[in-house]
């Protein structure tokens, strides 16, 4: 399983193997069930996740609804969302599948950084780029109409659809599931896609 | 005006004199004039920029519309967004009054991150912070109704409505300028705030 992580840094930065081995020796990789509750709103963050196989779903309860704020698939790292007190959970991450993930703690990443210096670059780097993707992201859902915003995620991440419930992707495009429901019907006849 | 820059650092972490005088060396404090644009939508995307004085703010045009997604006051650094290619801006960034910036290029912070290992640690501590930020103000706007981010803002950033003309900030919002002021009379007449 470490080979995933392996493959996910270096595609930023090759690994030497006294690194490769540092990693191994973090023993961070965990498998959870289909359900789990990896982080409930309120609890004290402690780090992120990388997604190495399977799915997570982030989302917060608003009058009883969940929302979908995100689903995270395979090499997709998950950034807590702090609330108002900056320390605790603002949203819940569950697995949507049977996943495996890599589990991260402050000081064990403190540490790390420490003995090898080139991963705090390493995670500036990927910190920009999640940074400048949530931007760009942002920006495309407050300037596309619901149905733009379903037929972009059906070309960037077509196979998120098979894998999580109608009802969740339509939390996570901001509308009601008969709205979504009737998206698909009109996009499918239009056969714009 | 290098000392705002320096009490914005300093936020993170004590400078010493010699990065101090590091700082000045780098000569990236910059005037513009209210109605300058920066950044236009397509432009090769040299950095970013930190807001010592005055105001900025980010749009893209959409069917001949502008559209406004962000606003950046004191000590706000904004990060470009990206277009699909990657290297190209996709949004335009201009100057809603006279400001004072400070113009960061890839160059320049290779050579000081070299010199000044601490930066990348600094960096990455503003990188997350943002990443932070924009996860959670991302999830507030899609849970939350045109009258709540309104109250939002008028809520974190009072200042800020005084300072730029309505119609951006109801774009800003996502909504029509007639929708905001609908909403700030009602507002007003339920003495929310």
């Amino acid at each position: 399983m470490e080979n995933y992580l392996f493959d996910f840094i270096e595609q930023y930065m090759p690994l030497t193997e006294e690194e490769k081995k540092a990693i191994v020796d973090l023993d961070i990789i965990r498998s959870f069930k289909k359900g789990t509750i990896l982080v409930k709103e309120g609890d004290i963050i402690k780090g992120g996740y990388l997604v190495i196989k399977g799915c997570l779903r982030s989302y917060c309860i608003v009058d009883g609804e969940e929302k979908t704020t995100g689903f995270y698939t395979e090499t997709v790292p998950i950034v807590p969302v702090f609330g108002a007190d900056d320390s605790r959970a603002a949203h819940f991450v569950s697995c949507v599948e049977d996943s495996i993930v890599t589990v991260g703690n402050p000081d064990m990443e403190k540490e790390t950084m420490e003995k090898f210096p080139r991963f705090e670059k390493l995670c500036l780097i990927i910190s920009e780029q999640l940074l400048e993707k949530n931007l760009a992201s942002f920006a495309d859902f407050k300037n596309s109409t619901p149905e733009q915003r379903y037929l972009d995620l059906l070309k960037n991440r077509p196979g998120l659809l098979q894998r999580v419930p109608q009802h969740q992707i339509a939390s996570y495009l901001g509308i009601k599931p008969q709205s979504l429901s009737r998206i698909r019907k009109r996009v499918a006849q239009n056969g714009t896609v």
